[in-house]
């Protein structure tokens, strides 16, 4: 015998997800209970792999094997499949692993057809029922299988409506329902040239493989890459014996939760349909009642259902999702799985099922995805208003969180506007540093180019505002104060509402309700987290405000405080530029001097809002010319303003310009260049920290200064050499004995290749994985959306490397440079800045490599100690 | 005792060069000889490191040590250090473990003051020579040890000269010596402040920090970067009792070497001065007489000096260079090393030992520097006219050679000029495609942008045209046709001549001999080197002349043959640019089917000149706004001549730009985006393969594809299925029984991190070091220029990383991946295509971390020919 591919559903359990699909499995398990599961089988998920490995096509043995399945089934059922005297029906449905919405719909009725349904219409005396059941299978088939469209067969039903003079489905009689069935076979056979397909056998395997292909469809795509679902997985398929919640009044279908899945709480919650099919129930074309009514209308019916459903919680130990049909006032279990549910609900559930003793604290912890955290901690769509509204266009979700504003265009008029009173959405073609303050008061950023990891993404997350970013298909026309979406202009001053966790564009105003973390179980389910957590979680922060809110989310330290964002306030850029422009070290450290106070004082702010956790602030990174301007107009008003001609600053703008400006003169290279710079921001660092020091006496102050974009342990060196001379004589001078720490960013390859040589030099990592991926990919993020979709679309790339740590390369490097690393440093510390770190994929990674943190922007860091704590339980160190 | 640093000659031997410099060793090895050798003592190169290490400063042990030592040689000669009655002079002389120039001259006559002055007058009952020689001193000392420019002192003794109407300086009587030594002293005091040193101890320690100081100037660093020498390896110092070639007309001091320097042949060749010391022959004061003269004048003398020199010669097995002094008719020796010479010399010498049964076939390979291959390939400067010739400006050494022609400023000019029957010398800001066919015509090329592997670089190196590129000092305006350098500007058909070899500018014509590789013993030489050599050589080439030109020079198949370079001639851009615009698959189909018939002929003629060897073709790299139009006026044309609007052809353009085209829409990405260009590639490929196998019977074609740009195996898997299903048709079709194979460069890091994946698809690897050291190091080879200059300042790279393989970062990846692909399938070839592949260096690399074979451009096949050689005999595999 060879492999076998087919299982009864006696023949599996609850564990056999992987073989089975998560509905098979749960089907199987059901079984075994002994719940009144209509029984059938499961061709398994080995078999669509198999499906693909031979190019698209069910091997014959597999076919056999169904059919050999089908036989057990007709003798289980005591029908024969195809058989008009007593004829067995089945529905087939996919059935993944994981739930995954974007594959193939359920196929009902699978088994009738001219010859079937009449014998179904005796054998039932029911009639109207049988072609009922048939012109659903039809519609159902021609849908699923050979794609013609649901709605051309609902355009039939409604003309036949319009013809009768009714409305409703049910008002439809027996010879309607064959007039239908006649018109749906004409309709298809004059769309596909054929008719429609008689055989039951041939009817089974083109749905077994509609199911088998519907596992490479562009929707399931886009799921999986938004789950991380791996293509590989593949899908299992469940053919099951039909039972029929449209047999009569004392016949329904319904779906119910044993929780309510938007808010947790602890009560049967769902809906049915009295003689209904089950696509009835969502189609919306008639009201479904809620299921308590089941407790008046069928209360034997309603109690064996709820005993059931409280045996299942007990036995999956989680709130269920249940599909149920009632064939004859018989009830029959379709389905079940563990139900989604909100953020709020997944919080009360977790909570609520350790106090009924269900679980423990660990398991609990499990309970919740990281990122669903997300939403508690920003304003999201009022589900209501939100229903209404329609998609305009889509974006990348680029920092979560709901946002609806008036839209402007620029930073000045996102400050005017919000000065006035008004809420604000920002619409740019990209944000650039100038813009931040206009971005500190949008409700929302919407910008046309950049992806996950570009300006406007990153400072979006940072301070935790909804931002969507690469919506190329906007045009924005500046000069007119206006941008075209979707055909529609929409000008300064118009409503516009924005999804930062979908990427959706709603082109009218839509309601938000506010965040409210702290209101359910939020911070005792977090604080239970924290216990098994090894990483510590750290927050990427430039400035006091993004600081104490992350603190306040339970930051235990800056991993990440880039210094280059306070660069571009007032006074600030003015003396940027002037050091620019010197041609001579005297010039370049008179301007310095004049940045000095004010570096001094942001990291103060930081140092205060901290309350003397640790800090990492990261030297100058980006190259010069990113500090002077592009356009000619503000070249000459600038060159005014800094008293030079127009020419000279032309001149120093050409000198910059950079073919390649990621690879770059920046990072250490300017110090390198301009030591001077080190210098300086590590007077603004130490002397900040010593004034902390002073004013806290208890807080213990040990400033760490991060070297960016290192390659090679003498680079470092020569920077560090640079910052100990400085750091050195103004502690000796201050009279406080303080400590520092000198490390540097992971982010180059060859810093990772060599990192046992650096690690000599260097106190501490940390894995700059955005610049790390991109020279390890050798793509450049600004420009890979260009090509990455041709990628996904051949699943070459099956999600983003910049959003999930790439484990099989970039991640190789990681657990090199943090195994070389430690070889030369043992005590050396080692943690993560890049954007991955607030990812709770690449957390996981983070924890499993052994390192010591992970940092990432405010708003992410309760989903970062969740992840960790999950990564922890999971794979104990 | 502590650690020894000083060693009496008698002490060391000629092993001994890594702590006692290659003079001193020598020096050492002649005394143990038995030669005439004025004995002294040599301070280790460990003493130098220490110095170093010491902050600069020479600690007093060691001061200690070479007073004690200074004790001993007073011994030896019988003299005092410092002594008037019976003074010790001393010179003192840097040596390092290579022969440096560029560090520290020569100090003579150490020891003397004003004291001991009068007594040397005394001793030596000759008061000119004694006053002469502490004048010596006095201008040496300042010179080397204080900066005090030689210059200067050379205008006093003019300056007296002409008062005394004398010329020469042998007419300046005792008196006038004695005026030149107050008048140098009164000039010293005056500039620095203070009396000349008068303590012979004080300006013993002044000499030898001088000495270990110069190890770290401007010269020496360029000299170590240009030959590989590590900074630190330090350098020694020679101490030794003072002979006198200047005590009369009974002594004298001369060079010579063993065999000729410039040709090779057998016989004593040098010069020498009477009554001098040694500056004054290199000096050119006088006239010095041709070592056959001593024969004559001294014919003892000359007889014991012939006879040490060829006892030297036979001891060490090679040419030597060598320094003596008579002093009142006894000969000493000051020094001998084996001696520089030219190419030429280089091949004669070698063949020459062989067949004087001095060295083994083997040895003679390893005496020749493969880099000296180059000046027998290449035109050189006639040197006599090179001599007379002025540098007006330098920039990088990018391909060798010398040339000299008219400056014409486009590829059109160099055509026409070229087409009139003039020699052109074409100078560009930077070069791109579009240019190929002016280089092709010019002498050479000139370049004020680009680095050693920019466009004109690369491209000159491949065809064999002198090219030196990035000289930014050169401002060039185009619409006058003019470009200014060093004060000076050059208009459209003015005379210069560029050396690719030094980077050398001449504002003239400068006289050039051809290159004759086949007139010496060449041939017979590189015969021997092909006996040892391990790994094959391949060659980079594009088109049939240049695969040709390797293939004479011994390239055993071309390695990298890029398909990108033949898109931009004639008709075939026009397609190009169709097959862009296009915005559908059917047109770019269209496009690309005008474009097979030249690639195929292009490739048919590359397969003829190789006859039948390997060719590995890659294919489509650069990003293709390259293949657009960047001016308005030409957009508004070629948009014209496309029968497009301009601005179609602008949003075309916008659409394509990349903010870091290095990490863009590039390589293999583009055939994942465009499966057809794969697949008209392949068709041109395997279409020219089978042509030339059906005209060549008895040649064995296996055509190899080469994927670029591949970072993960799906990416590559995807774009060979497209390159399999089109070859097996085409050979199916064809009739003919032809294997062709598919692999893929190797140059992004995360290609060879996960080389074990990839090498389970791909057939062979490449090593594209190029790319992968941009990616390694995270800088662009077109950007980097900018500031490596302080990289090389600050001695953090002592080397250009694109020159020579950084073995200790991207060398890892090179060695992690041949080893990863060779787990997963054994016998897959390894090579390397980037620059590195003609890098001696580099080549030895590829050797030891066994690759297959080097690919390089074709002049410098015969380089990595005797390369490779040496590595299998340095590293036997």
């Amino acid at each position: 015998m060879g492999h076998k591919y087919v299982y009864q559903f006696s023949e599996g359990n609850g564990s056999m997800r992987e073989l089975l699909g998560g509905k098979g499995a749960n089907l199987a398990e059901m079984t075994s209970l002994g719940m009144p599961v209509p029984q059938g089988f499961t061709v398994t998920t080995e078999a669509c792999t198999r499906y693909y490995e031979d190019g698209r096509a069910i091997a014959p043995e597999i076919q056999e094997e169904i059919f050999t399945y089908m036989g057990k089934l007709e003798e289980i059922a005591g029908k024969k499949f195809g058989d008009a005297g007593n004829p067995l029906l089945v529905s087939v449905r996919s059935g993944a692993r994981a739930s995954m919405p974007g594959m193939m719909d359920t196929i009902l009725n699978l088994g009738l057809n001219d010859t079937v349904v009449e014998g179904l219409a005796k054998f039932t005396n029911n009639p109207r029922f049988a072609y009922d059941s048939y012109r659903r299978f039809i519609q159902m088939f021609s849908d699923v299988v050979m794609e013609l469209s649901k709605k051309r067969f609902e355009e039939i039903i409604d003309d036949l409506k319009e013809k009768k003079g009714v409305k409703q489905d049910v008002e439809l009689d027996t010879d309607d329902m064959k007039e239908l069935v006649r018109r749906f076979k004409e309709f298809y056979k004059a769309e596909k040239g054929v008719d429609f397909p008689q055989e039951p056998k041939v009817q089974l395997m083109e749905a077994v493989q509609a199911v088998f292909r519907s596992w490479d469809n562009p929707r399931a795509d886009v799921y999986r890459r938004m789950n991380e679902i791996p293509y590989d997985w593949g899908t299992a398929v469940n053919v099951q014996s039909m039972v029929f919640g449209n047999s009569g009044d004392n016949s329904g279908t319904g779906v119910a939760f044993t929780r309510n899945p938007a808010t947790g709480e602890k009560a049967l919650f769902g809906e049915y349909l009295i003689n209904a099919q089950g696509e009835d129930v969502v189609a919306g074309v008639r009201t479904p009642s809620p299921i308590s009514k089941l407790h008046e209308e069928m209360p034997e019916v309603y109690d064996q259902f709820a005993s059931i459903a409280n045996k299942l919680e007990q036995h999956y130990k989680d709130m269920q999702d249940m599909e149920f049909t009632i064939e004859n006032g018989k009830l029959y279990m379709l389905q079940t799985r563990n139900g989604k549910r909100t953020a709020a609900a997944a919080l009360k559930v977790a909570v609520d099922l350790v106090d009924e003793g269900m679980i423990d604290e660990k398991e609990a912890v499990l309970r919740v995805e990281p990122k669903q955290l997300d939403a508690l901690l920003h304003p999201q769509f009022d589900p209501a208003a939100l229903k209404k509204a329609a998609v305009i266009g889509k974006g990348l979700a680029a920092s979560p969180g709901a946002a609806c504003g008036r839209v402007v265009f620029t930073a000045e008029d996102a400050k005017a506007w919000h000065q006035r009173g008004e809420d604000v959405l920002l619409v740019r073609l990209e944000t650039s540093p100038e813009d931040i303050e206009g971005m500190q008061v949008a409700q929302g950023i919407l910008t046309v180019r950049g992806g996950m990891t570009s300006h406007a993404a990153v400072v979006a997350r940072g301070m935790g505002t909804c931002c969507v970013s690469g919506c190329g298909e906007i045009s924005v026309d500046y000069a007119n104060k206006c941008f075209t979406l979707d055909g529609k202009t929409y000008y300064e001053g118009d409503w516009i509402s924005i999804d930062g966790s979908t990427g959706n564009i709603y082109g009218e105003a839509v309601a938000t309700v506010p965040a409210d973390p702290s209101s359910g179980p939020f911070g005792r389910f977090m604080a239970w987290a924290d216990q098994y957590r090894q990483l510590k979680v750290y927050t990427n922060a430039d400035n006091p405000r993004d600081a104490k809110q992350a603190f306040d989310f339970g930051a235990q330290g800056i991993g990440l405080c880039r210094t280059e964002h306070m660069f571009f306030e007032g006074e600030r850029i003015k003396a940027i530029r002037e050091m620019i422009v010197a041609d001579n070290v005297d010039d370049r450290k008179k301007a310095l001097a004049k940045i000095m106070p004010y570096q001094q004082g942001d990291f103060e702010g930081i140092y205060e809002a901290m309350e003397g956790q640790p800090v990492v602030i990261r030297f100058l990174d980006p190259p010069l010319h990113e500090f002077l301007p592009t356009k000619e107009e503000d070249i000459q008003e600038i060159a005014k303003e800094m008293g030079i001609t127009a020419d000279k600053l032309h001149t120093v703008i050409e000198s910059l310009h950079e073919f390649n400006p990621m690879m770059g003169h920046r990072g250490c290279r300017l110090a390198v260049s301009f030591p001077e710079i080190a210098e300086m921001q590590t007077a603004a660092v130490i002397n900040a920290a010593l004034a902390v020091q002073k004013k806290h006496p208890d807080w213990t102050m040990v400033p760490e200064i991060m070297i960016p974009l290192v390659g090679e342990v003498k680079e470092f060196k020569f920077v560090k050499d640079v910052v100990v001379a400085t750091a050195d004589r103004l502690i000796a001078e201050s009279g406080v004995d303080m400590k520092y720490e000198v490390g540097t960013m992971i982010e180059i390859p060859r810093a990772a290749l060599t990192a046992d040589e650096i690690a000599k030099e260097a106190q501490f990592f940390s894995f700059g994985t955005n610049d790390l991926t991109q020279m390890t990919f050798g793509f450049s993020r600004d420009d890979a959306g260009k090509f990455l979709s041709y990628y996904y679309d051949t699943k070459i790339y099956e999600s983003d490397p910049f959003a999930h740590l790439d484990a099989n390369g970039v991640g190789r490097l990681v657990e090199m440079a943090a195994k070389l690393g430690r070889t030369t440093r043992p005590d050396i510390h080692l943690g993560i800045c890049g954007e991955h770190g607030g990812d709770p994929t690449s957390v996981e990674f983070c924890h499993k490599v052994g390192l010591n943190y992970v940092s990432c922007s405010p708003f992410r860091v309760p989903i970062a100690r969740l992840a960790a704590a999950q990564a922890a339980i999971k794979h104990p160190r």
